[in-house]
């Protein structure tokens, strides 16, 4: 039923995590190696969840840390599919940290990652059309879509 | 404000995850010592978020695992607080396994663990009453009493 | 050789860890979710010599954190078979600090888990019996009953 | 010596690894986040040694994965700061994937990342400015502006 | 009462080991940089457990793999201290792949390290002398003392 | 073209690293079995480029942690072919810790390993010989003869 098309809260991903000592750099802040492998793992099951299937990262597009995370806080993530083309699709991925004791969440990192759909062969293949229900699901599309003709502009880079 | 009482809701916590090839064994299922690392991380985050801060492991009081999670699998936990004592509280756990291709979810484990709230000198501290706001959480709590009878009654266990 | 039996001497296992920092949670002692893993580990070689071929864990039937083990101690592990059913076997793990500085030993953590033995198709296979060679012996196996017995009555659990 | 400058062969890094099992996804390719881990490591050195201290991760600006790679394949990572700014520099990454049989590298994923140098306080600290040396250094650090400038013209995004 | 002698008996470590999937090369046996760390760990308990304190790796002399590990054996290594210096002392260890179906065991990989006792200050400290109880302690401490003349005569080695 | 032969420079492999808080032991600096693990990684490489295709590690010969490593530093391995027999080769591999802050880089280990190149079905396989370029070469396949010898004289060792 590739034509009937999904709306982006079927496949919202919600994942929560400790910074333990071993998630740290020699800072006692989150190494950023490790937000991005579980920023990887939450979007890889938003997309997962929407294709109905396999999927490999095809790009981060851009990935934003706006404050550090501290060992000890509990971090949030939550992922979403906002943009679906033919085989890929973006999705973005919203971090907070909250800090036990005061119980106050901050906005810590953002991120936009666009996934390629795959059947068994490793080939891409047909995604479902995003149903947009409302004003927020609009807007997100077009943030992608503006973001999407950003990189197509800036290429080919030099490596 | 502990007089005040929290309900169970505001300390639910979701997480989710892949079953990626260094999570199992060699059977190519997830490796048990794994899903009790992740229910132990997504359990610790419901006790801190009630408790208000650091909480440490006293007890799993039962885990079972009903089918086995493989390879590839989206695994969905989610961990709730169902019995406040004066310094410890019951925590339950809800693993599902959601087939990316079907999207069908199974519940494969469920497991309930007991925490004990310390302030930073390491002593344990009092925690805020658990506020029942319907028949599910009281039904949760009577069963967690029951739970702990029943563990009460089998001490002291030989090694 | 069915038949024959097995002392559960034969399939005892002693494990040794050090509690290194990436083993550890925000307060500098050891991480819970970590233990159960080492936990799991030492049992699952005992249930695995004991039925000679894989198994899976069914259950943990209870796991007690007596008192917290810090940074830098030893960690000693010892696992044995206490009861055997027909496909499904009792192993209780000893979980012991050991300070390098004073030489002392303490009893740290007791668990009690379930495993079914499978084989290569991953279906129940059947147990060797577990011989009793001492009264120590059969102390573990009528305990193991009880709990059993104890886990039956308490179910079916709420979620 | 800040006003001498340095040039970016200065704080060329090279790293090598091999893709292991608990490396890779369901797919037997390489897992995404293992290789964003790995490029934060090879960047954040680049930007140590440019800055002559500690740095942490700003953001991830570009990271495309064009092919995938596979188990037991060798991953060679070269790092080197593009363009520095007052307190922040750009590090670009490129990945290449070696076949052992076939001696064969190809170009598989390249990255831009944003890094901050922080002095003892977790303060920005200045950096020594980047001296071209030839027309290579020119197009990257040229390259790096017009990267920059896309970012701000973007900016502020959706969440 | 460093006078007083210690017999290698009472600092001996078992340690046991299952091969998961994440423990393992691309040919599905076990990465050798895996063996080693826990060669490492249970080796620096043997030495922790001799000199009473804290240790640290000064030299690998010996360490042979006979023969390779499967992925789903149970691995158990044995360390004991072989030869005490004033402040450095050799640990040997003995690793065994073991085959949970057939319940044979095979001698894989045999190490010889060199441990340095520390103080708290990190410079080194007393060790109490080894005492040998019978013949077998004699040949491992000559047969350790020829190892370590042969080092000493292979130095000032190339780099 | 096994007849043709290669210099040492083309299977020469560099890896950098940094030591974060989960590869250190509690006394701050890096743990044993974490530098093992990359030396074993980095020689590996160079015994696969060489050999064109799958090694195991056979012995590590020798290994000697000159100074100590502290959280925080860069590692930089660099590992090379310094000798060749008919299926195995031995590889040197030099390891040096560098303080970002004072950008000096000191000398802290150093290894020699053996590896053994094998076929698709783990049988032992022919390497091409090494072309020694220069007196360098020619002294380091020297040194690495004199070590062979000396382990052989060494031979049958102890348990």
């Amino acid at each position: 039923m590739t034509a009937a098309g999904k709306p982006s809260r079927e496949s919202r991903v919600e994942m929560t995590e400790i910074v333990l000592p071993g998630d740290t750099n020699a800072l006692g802040t989150i190494f950023g190696g490790k937000v991005m492998q579980w920023i990887d793992i939450a979007a890889s099951v938003a997309g997962m969840r929407h294709s109905g299937g396999s999927v490999v990262t095809a790009s981060i597009d851009a990935l934003t840390f706006l404050t550090p995370i501290h060992l000890g806080e509990i971090v949030r993530l939550q992922a979403q599919v906002n943009f679906v083309g033919r085989t890929s699709m973006e999705v973005g991925v919203r971090v907070e940290a909250e800090n036990p004791r005061t119980a106050t969440r901050r906005y810590t990192t953002k991120a936009y990652l666009t996934f390629v759909a795959i059947d068994a062969d490793g080939k891409p293949r047909a995604i479902p059309p995003l149903v947009a229900e409302n004003d927020d699901d609009r807007r997100r599309a077009a943030d992608a879509e503006a973001r999407r003709k950003a990189r197509l502009a800036l290429r080919p880079p030099s490596a």
